[in-house]
């Protein structure tokens, strides 16, 4: 399931040392127990991204990679609630931001499963990285479990609040996936913000993905559905014109189950 | 141009004190000068946001306002790149960075310079929030003088980067901006991460807004332009149905001069 080596525990949410660390530099920072006490004293901390990284892999970028930024192979996943926008002009605000929450908190558990990064939140979406800085080979993989697993628990979660939320017919709150996996170049993209994130293509690809999957639905390209073709086998094939995408994108749907 | 309160300068880049804290709470934090040194072995630094405002307007929205949540009234502005998806396939993966820092950082000097908050980056998009926690009454007044000036910081820096990226006719780089004024949710939404947002229909429709303006286009709401009839007088007014708002909207364009 991982590549944890000797010192890094195979269960995700208990690594003693940082893991992004530890695969990018085979440096051993200790994040949980007693030795990470004198870390916490300098600021060194459990990262907000993942908590098995820590606050070097975050906001140091180009202390660990030794440059600014670098291309790297990773799998991109976009996930934002279906009809929010819609919703966000019917419901109290309070309870919108209830909503909000519960997504994130289920995103993140799921994301982070999985070895996975939660790069960026913006409002009801976010974006999370697979294969750095915790190095997983099966990254696509990894992916699709999380996005499996984030379906999964938001829908019950969802679907336990829409009494609440009025139970308009047909307004029922769900979760749109989109994956792709590439090349991206990752590193700090503003001198002002020291948190690395991932650009390129292959990032806009996942973002327009996500905005045409469905509530339920998992839109995963033919890159990342090709790194594991035992979950994705028997998908529907969808052909999507996406903006300012010039070719047909084959994209696989997976519907939670 | 401001309602700072008398220890605080009217020039933005050289607040002595927290503007954030002193808006919110009358609590005067030292941000420069040695009287921020102590402040800084605590951790308590400018923030990434703006620095005008300090870490624990930041991080601890809680403690500033003593709730999980407030409602407020704002302006709401997004931005990005146009035709970024289309050029992150043709074009070299450092270039294309350099694109996006170049856009944050010109977007976070307008922001800052109206007394804006760069509140979340991704990717080659940004959102700023305007009247928290820096108190404007002319909050709409000021993103849409942030908005100008950053097509116009943005349009020549672009302009003089278009013969690396190969030229392309009729592929001019250009920004897209939508600015919505409103009641938003403002807090912290997700149990791990500890920057504040804001959420609710006021955001969601300035993210439209943004979608739909072409490379050089401000697109205003109704509300945000009542705010301030002189600066959005004469401008296009173009009904837009936007992706889970139902009512038409009627958005004023301001085109960069």
């Amino acid at each position: 399931m991982t590549t944890a080596s000797p010192p890094v525990p195979a269960n995700h949410s208990n690594a003693s040392i940082c893991r992004g660390c530890w695969d990018q530099m085979r440096v051993p920072i200790p994040i949980r127990g007693p030795l990470a006490l004198p870390f916490r004293a300098f600021g060194i901390t459990r990262s907000k991204m993942n908590p098995d990284i820590c606050t070097i892999c975050e906001r140091s970028f180009q202390y660990v990679k030794k440059q600014r930024q670098i291309s790297a192979s990773a799998t991109i996943l976009f996930a934002d609630i279906r009809g929010f926008t819609d919703l966000s002009e019917r419901i109290e605000a309070v309870k919108l931001s209830e909503i909000v929450s519960l997504f994130h908190d289920r995103c993140a558990q799921a994301i982070w499963a999985h070895d996975g990064i939660v790069n960026k939140q913006m409002g009801d979406g976010l974006m999370a990285i697979f294969n750095f800085p915790i190095v997983r080979k099966d990254h696509a993989t990894a992916a699709i479990m999380a996005a499996v697993d984030i379906q999964r628990s938001c829908t019950a979660a969802l679907n336990s609040l829409n009494p609440d939320i009025g139970g308009l017919p047909g307004r029922a709150l769900g979760v749109g996936i989109g994956i792709h996996t590439g090349d991206v170049q990752i590193g700090e993209f503003s001198s002002f913000r020291s948190d690395f994130t991932a650009i390129g293509g292959v990032v806009n690809l996942a973002a327009r993905l996500e905005s045409q999957a469905a509530a339920g639905e998992i839109l995963v390209s033919a890159e990342t559905a090709t790194q594991d073709p035992d979950l994705t086998a028997g998908a529907e094939v969808r052909p999507l014109m996406l903006k300012g995408i010039e070719q047909q994108v084959q994209a696989r749907v997976l519907v939670k189950s």
